[in-house]
């Protein structure tokens, strides 16, 4: 694999891909660049570059075959193997994003969910179990899950990460407001909803 | 203001704006873009050359003052001003996003969200009330909105585009799962909230 494909490609990847799964869900057999870059966005020269990385080329006049082109990127982005993830925190965007049903489109789904709220431990968000985060060793390994999404508060964030780190976890996607500290073998990547809301604001004042 | 700013900058400042945030309620008077540049997790020259772009320019061995650098990016973000938006669909997406704390942190807040379901128009989420989605072009109008968020599902995702621009809606966030076709003075961001996850999932699969 190239270790030089920037991660915007890759993050353009499951887009291209999440396009190609309606696709082939209508029988399409064939897809034009220029239908993708309708599709998805993204400009046809982007589209082009983005799967030239991968080997993929397109027929001229015909396009690429929508059902290989889907194989080979779940076979990039290593979603064509199912994937035990688990949240920790079951408040209100937790329990938005254990119901969301994007997640599991490509094999990736929640298998537990944790908590610290007496209420909560025992229910079940979405089929989804949620357990004490005081068992988060144990049940992290029984599941084998190595990505994990965080929505507690701020100031719990960074225990979280600390006992997530020595369950074993290598990736967090963090929706805490607060940057966090994790070993350098651990990724962790934030995602801040409002930054897109003040993005869109700060474009309707600027024209 | 300066036209060239690229859009991953904006972003950027939307984050430093968040820890500054944190750190005027903690009564900080100075920050240096070390400091920053811990707290947002961006390299610290990536910091100075944001700032620059604006004109701020830290005092060496002092750093920024926190007051004045958060009152500056507000300036330039718009959020120093309230802005009124609001939310089409209510279901667990739109709901968790209504109750989300973090877009109410500069001024921005929902005042009015729509939806088809008789059951939920007449409630209130987050204390925002639901309204039938056929009277959006009325109290779009009233409410003085501009900006929207979407999370109808895919289907009915660009019909609810088109009564937004019939309304005057100018900026849209779409959180339903397809791309969007709207004129071009309305402003349409994606998110995909798989997209994240999908790449740390690709990060695991080659270290």
């Amino acid at each position: 694999m190239n270790p030089n494909i920037p991660p915007s490609t890759i993050r353009r990847l499951s887009t291209y891909l999440r396009m190609l799964d309606v696709e082939v869900a209508v029988g399409t057999a064939n897809i034009s660049s220029a239908r993708l870059s309708r599709l998805s966005g993204f400009s046809a020269p982007q589209v082009r570059r983005d799967l030239a990385y991968f080997g993929s080329f397109g027929k001229r006049g015909v396009g690429y075959s929508v059902g290989r082109l889907r194989e080979e990127l779940r076979a990039i982005l290593g979603t064509d193997q199912p994937r035990n993830i688990t949240m920790v925190g079951v408040g209100n965007l937790g329990r938005a994003l254990l119901a969301y049903k994007g997640f599991d489109r490509h094999g990736t789904r929640f298998t537990v969910a944790f908590d610290t709220d007496a209420r909560k431990i025992g229910s079940k968000v979405a089929g989804v179990p949620v357990k004490p985060l005081s068992d988060v060793e144990r049940l992290v390994e029984e599941h084998g899950i190595e990505l994990a999404l965080i929505t507690v508060p701020a100031a719990a964030a960074q225990d979280v990460v600390d006992s997530l780190v020595a369950a074993g976890i290598k990736a967090i996607l963090n929706f805490a407001p607060r940057s966090l500290t994790a070993p350098k073998d651990v990724k962790v990547t934030n995602v801040d909803l409002a930054v897109e809301v003040e993005y869109l604001s700060y474009s309707l004042a600027n024209g």
